[in-house]
């Protein structure tokens, strides 16, 4: 079976591994992964029922169960470890880097009982990691760094790399000096040792006290710090200047891409991590609780068009064109909020220049506001036949064109000065005030020229 | 002046700059710049008016101009060279990397007057990236890396090395290995030379055949590439087998942010690269041709209004409700929208599963329909004292929330498998169904129930 069917890939990978586990066959099972584009691999691996995933994490070997965990989202790869004996989660997470087992067990639920597993210096060290914030520095090291102690020569450093199994998986090629006591002393690059002479003291040929960054330096710092220096890596110190680990330019760049990517989910209300293979009632109920907060926000916006009920009665057309208002001015508003955030995060805008952008999104909005105005305004007349119609119609929408698209590009920075998360408020308090506005100024208009329309 | 501003950091910091340019000051200029934190100098540099960057660069001294480009956004910084002199832009170009100089290049109107001024060999070079595709191997790799060839022994590589004064300028340390004729053979590790002997010859130490990409491999062959193996880079050869250059990891992961963010920005219908510094006129025709496709596929749902005016006058209390609907379904399926599209560049979704998703998301927008449907029916009920009023409305978004749920959930797989960009046109064709269909339910809903409203 198995050779028949590694010739035709399958386009439902996981149903394969799935009848291997009911079978038992986790040699297969092991075989069969092993075979497997790595794409399919992380798409068949994603697709498995958490109690199957659960079921052959048990069986398979520690490192190919660790290996296997590597392929899937971290949130999956939790939910499947919470399901099985802690302690062989704990034997399986013994096979990874230090900062993988952090991010597993900082979403696990049952974190403590795996702990409890580890030997304990290995706890002891991912407690300690675990209590660092995950977007910091601590909690984007790594723990694993090649360090040699300051004084040695040259050819003592190559005797230790000579005798280190492990030091061509460590990612960047630096070497750390350390006092005895381990404060970060200098750097040294491979280039030096190759073109010394053996018995060079490294003192001589390290940089000495190296830029590093503290164990609670922000995402924010790092960016910079990447942004400024070529470094792959920058050695991270605890406040009595002991080495803690390295940070590297990759991890930096994916809790970058990370939190860039949970700010979109969280503006439209989802858990930042949500997977189909969560539980229903779990994701409607988080969906939910942000979709009921825009109920709220709508009816404050629908009232307006409730206190002028009649002159809606009396200009029923109008209703045709309420919603389009609505959706348009919220389009152009959120041009504006989507530029600002942008130049926000691009460090070419501050929260305090909302004055300026202010005047600059107000000419826009002028000229983008004009055309949509005469646009509807000319379609209200041609299709509803009334050029009262499309003279309100096309005002209201041309004023609020101007009045969304200054706001919007305003809000982000005035919600940053107040302490507020402008990824998550911009939209919902932009569509507020424009559905607001836009209705009180096609309503209002209505009113004045009812007798026209 | 220059010591009594530095030492209070202004809010407005190219002020300063654009007095000692007007001035002539132009060593002042540099050192003010230089003695700047760093955020803070790609904050006025990205301030400065385009004609007094222009004047700066073409003052500074060439490798000053360099670093300053090297702080602006990179079409801000072409734009800047567009207004020089080429016979300097090209001076300035070409104290850059090459990768720098092709973003900064192919982003530019007056290129070619550029290229004819820059050395022949380098202009011929930097031609043939710019032939390449921006977001393929060859458009993201940079051409600078340190070769050797094979049959020499490690005593001179180590020879090289010494003599090669910017080898410590090379990101990542691998030290290729060619043919005569400049076909990639082998990568050979510093830590091999470091703890081998002189005369090891260096066919026998590096890794022969190594895993390398072709100059037009997909940013996403290589964003799987780099997720499946720790590299920090890959060779990058052509379809001889000639190395031509090196893809690093940072280059990789910086441009799948990038690709995100504008696929963001293209959603909203903006220019990727829209900066307020951009002049009014362009930056307000780009959004606008946007919103006018907008305003037809708005027209198209109103039409449904439009159908059902008589129904509307008689309860004109559904039109308050009208925008609610519209708003409201539209957040629940772009909720749906985004998990699919989190889902499939995860790499765990496939477009041929809008089956599977589609009865995933039915269930969940059951859950969300009924708990919405029943929330705005009470408030309809309550609010305008109509128990048939709260039934319409009620039963409309109820519905419509599953409609927009499960269809928000698999038009990214059914755009994706047209071969559209999902990112570009879900938003749209979303809210144009699920506002025709909401506005059809509650009117037709309420034909149904005339006589009770």
């Amino acid at each position: 079976m198995e050779n028949q069917e590694s010739d035709q890939p399958s386009s439902r990978p996981w149903l394969e591994i799935e009848q291997l586990a009911a079978a038992g066959a986790w040699a297969d099972v092991r075989l069969r992964l092993q075979r497997m584009p790595e794409a399919d691999r992380s798409y068949a691996a994603s697709h498995l029922d958490t109690d199957v995933l659960a079921d052959i994490l048990e069986a398979l070997r520690r490192e190919d169960a660790a290996d296997l965990l590597d392929w899937l989202p971290e949130v999956q790869a939790a939910h499947a470890l919470d399901e099985i004996d802690p302690h062989a989660a704990a034997e399986i997470l013994d096979q990874m880097a230090s900062d993988d087992q952090v991010d597993l067990l900082a979403r696990m639920e049952g974190s403590e009982a795996v702990l409890a597993d580890l030997a304990p210096e290995s706890a002891d060290e991912v407690r300690r990691l675990l209590s660092y914030a995950p977007e910091s520095a601590g909690g984007l090291m790594a723990s694993e760094v090649f360090t040699v102690e300051e004084g040695v020569n040259v050819a003592a450093v190559v005797a230790q790399i000579r005798e280190h199994p492990t030091f061509s998986t460590f990612a960047i090629q630096y070497i750390f000096v350390v006092s005895a006591t381990g404060v970060l002393r200098g750097v040294l690059q491979l280039r030096s040792l190759i073109v010394s002479q053996p018995t060079t003291p490294i003192d001589a040929l390290m940089i000495a006290d190296p830029l590093s960054v503290s164990t609670d330096a922000s995402l924010e710092e790092l960016e910079e710090l990447f942004d400024t220096y070529a470094f792959l890596g920058a050695p991270v110190v605890d406040d009595q200047g002991l080495l803690r680990g390295i940070v590297h330019r990759s991890a930096v760049e994916e809790a970058l891409a990370e939190s860039a990517q949970s700010d979109h989910m969280k503006s439209l209300g989802l858990a930042r991590e949500e997977l189909r293979s969560m539980p229903v009632w779990f994701r409607a109920r988080r969906r939910l609780s942000w979709l009921s907060v825009n109920v709220v926000l709508n009816m404050v916006a629908a009232s307006v068009i409730a206190a002028y009920q009649e002159t809606l009665e009396a200009a029923i057309a109008l209703a045709i064109f309420l919603p389009m208002i609505s959706d348009m001015s919220g389009c152009s508003g959120n041009q504006a909020v989507a530029v600002s955030m942008r130049e926000l995060s691009l460090g070419i805008l501050r929260p305090n220049e909302a004055l300026r952008v202010w005047g600059q999104e107000i000419s826009l909005g002028l000229i983008n506001g004009l055309a949509l105005g005469v646009l509807i305004g000319t379609v209200a007349f041609l299709w509803q036949g009334s050029a009262a119609l499309g003279v309100v119609v096309g005002g209201a929408l041309a004023i609020n064109t101007m009045v969304a698209v200054s706001i919007g590009g305003v809000i982000p920075l005035l919600l940053r000065r107040a302490g507020q998360d402008p990824a998550l408020a911009s939209g919902p308090v932009l569509t507020t005030i424009t559905d607001m506005c836009g209705f009180f100024l096609a309503l209002s208009f209505a009113t004045l020229a009812l007798e026209r329309l």
